[in-house]
């Protein structure tokens, strides 16, 4: 096993629950994956990552984008796997395979088969998962001839090459190796995920591929990936853009001997454990967002759920905001515009806005306060903002890039 | 009168009806006005605009921004005037009088009277408009003392000074003057606007002030006007941000003696005119996004009103659409992505898409196209965007400004 770090739970929003420790890398027990150029990429940077899980009796779980438009691997995952008994991913960067038609489902399906036969696994056992452009055909002989190669490179370790090989975008990898002390015993869990642009998940998220050796029911994969999806990545945005290909797949090969039972405090300890990492990863993307410097948290409370989850969009995407943030400027007005604009008709709306503590304005008008302080309160890597409607009723945060210079220049120049 | 240019109509979304003309400037019969640098702007460029209409039996008609956060003039104009029977407008750049509180609406009231004071006109005669910063309490001192001097500056050819008066970030004075040839009798129409950022108008828009010396029942003014803005500001966004402050003023001095029965030929042609200009208007403000360098047009078309909305709006606030529209990237991926996730759970979706024409996606497939062609049409000023829902139920546009390093700049850098 390899030697603990600690520099995964970097984030100030995330706190590192007592019964996980760091590991520095490497995949739980039963699993083995590996990531190489295949060709894909015009770069000829590693684009094509292979995943199994050698336990006969894994179950797993996935979620999936919820956009109108699919792309050819949500689908074909979706529709053509039993996504509670997946034994294998196939991922790739650089295209998405979305908007690509019947060709695009027949690539997906080759890129099934071809693993399939690799790797001596049904093909409904394997799920796919593709980011880059959309609307380009997949080179489908490129990635049979890579995934040969990868079929024999398989190794315990290989979670940091699959992690390199679905970047796109994304300045960092991100990928983590946790040890979690459960009442039952030790289980593992490590995840690999990609996302920077096109990001705003709604009730799945980007590319992300947690492996666990605890042993487990379908249902229990199926709970705990749902509530911790909706708590991590369906809290973030970079851009406010929907992916077509957001996937998320969770297999737990059970080769720990550890057994999660339903509503278990064994299931509750891992339960937290995964969350905090699913949410350190959607602060990874979200501090990663393309050309972002700085992540903005806002915390809406009062009101009801349908007003605090359409005011904390607003905030979070509002481009004025975005820009002030990464101006470090403290021009709080754009915070009380984008949520008037949220809630049409509701005039006269007494907001309360503190940034950082920093108290600016008190039901729907303006506070003296320390200018110093917030200057210098905003000018920091990540800034909070705290938002009260009217009421008592309702609470929901997300958390959010900053618009720079570079999001332009990767998103003005970032070609077909 | 002022003589015949011809500049105005520009765009080529804008056609300029028979039966108008451009003049170069100057105001219809029964107005004045004026405008001046009152110390509001920290530049010292001109900030504060009066404008009076001399006919005691004059209409008008407005509309507002429907922002829950509405800034003091917005709620002074709204509650305490007669919109049907305004009179003059008083209206300040550098300065939004938003998220002021009640000492806003002490000074929003004290303009007022000052204003009626100095004009002799009742309070609830005298409109207000705002633009700038919020947060910030106004001036009303300066604004006091410069009205004394705009009072003996009112000209009939001062709506020039009155456009410059209320720019904001505008690269451009947005105005225009018209003769309109009507059969019972020629009138004129001018109107001075501003707009740039923070545009997203909802069932109101920006500052904009229209005069007329048609004779017309406020019933007429204020379905002209609810008819024209509708098909114009209400199609625009620059950034997606619904402003504090939208206000459209319209009134009606009567001086021509051109009376406008209700469903006339004279309404239908008046409108027609002014329905030009407003579009003509909106499309300056897109042109005139900040930072912006082209503007794009979406059609959606089929499903039905509420899909070809979110579909529209998706794609016209999507910043990887606007980057690459900035960009001049043909990359349409972005356009299918942004209808995807404003059609939640509507997978498949058969899309057809067009760019200039030329179509790239059929059925929701990639097509093989023209790519130089593409290339070429995308690097225009204007691009026009068809995008086919199944289905023929409906039909909208929405006209856009794109994302550039411009908008990042005049934002980022934009303070309190």
């Amino acid at each position: 096993m390899s030697t603990t770090s600690d520099t995964f739970f970097s984030s100030r929003w995330v706190e590192r629950p007592a019964q996980v420790r760091e590991l520095a890398g490497g995949l739980p027990r039963g699993f083995r994956a590996a990531g190489a150029a295949c060709g894909i990429k015009p770069s000829g940077a590693a684009d094509l990552g292979l995943l199994v899980c050698d336990a006969e009796d894994a179950v797993s779980a996935a979620r999936f984008t919820r956009s109108g438009v699919l792309a050819a691997p949500v689908v074909v995952t979706r529709e053509r796997c039993d996504v509670t008994r997946l034994r294998a991913v196939v991922a790739n960067a650089g295209n998405a395979n979305a908007a690509t038609g019947v060709d695009g489902i027949e690539a997906a399906t080759a890129t099934q088969a071809a693993a399939s036969r690799l790797l001596g696994l049904p093909p409904d056992a394997i799920g796919l998962g593709s980011t880059g452009v959309i609307g380009v055909q997949l080179p489908v002989d490129r990635i049979v001839t890579g995934l040969e190669q990868l079929a024999g490179a398989l190794r315990a370790d290989g979670d940091a090459d699959f992690a390199e090989a679905i970047r796109t975008t994304d300045r960092s990898v991100k990928k983590c190796s946790l040890l979690v002390t459960l009442p039952s015993g030790e289980v593992r869990i490590s995840i690999q995920a990609k996302g920077a642009g096109m990001i705003q998940p709604n009730h799945a998220t980007m590319l992300c591929f947690v492996q666990t050796d605890a042993v487990m029911d379908a249902e229990t994969a199926d709970l705990l990936l749902s509530v911790t999806v909706k708590r991590g990545f369906d809290r973030i945005t970079v851009d406010g853009q929907l992916s077509t290909n957001d996937t998320v797949i969770l297999i737990a090969s059970g080769a720990s001997g550890v057994r999660i039972e339903a509503e278990s405090e064994d299931e509750l300890l891992l339960g937290e454990a995964l969350d905090a990492a699913l949410r350190q990863l959607a602060l990874m993307m979200v501090a990663d967002g393309e050309g972002a410097d700085r992540v903005g948290r806002v915390v809406v409370t009062g009101g009801d759920d349908r007003q605090v989850e359409a005011a904390a969009r607003a905030v979070a995407n509002s481009s004025l905001v975005k820009t002030a943030l990464n101006g470090g400027d403290p021009n709080w007005g754009r915070i009380a515009q984008a949520v008037g604009g949220a809630l049409l008709d509701s005039a006269p709306l007494p907001l309360d806005i503190a940034i950082e503590g920093i108290q600016v304005c008190a039901a729907g008008a303006a506070l003296r306060y320390d200018e110093r302080a917030l200057n210098e309160a905003v000018k920091r890597a990540e800034v909070e903002y705290l938002v009260a409607l009217p009421g008592e009723g309702s609470e929901t945060e997300v958390f959010f890039s900053d618009l720079g210079h570079g999001y332009v220049t990767v998103n003005a120049e970032y070609t077909t």
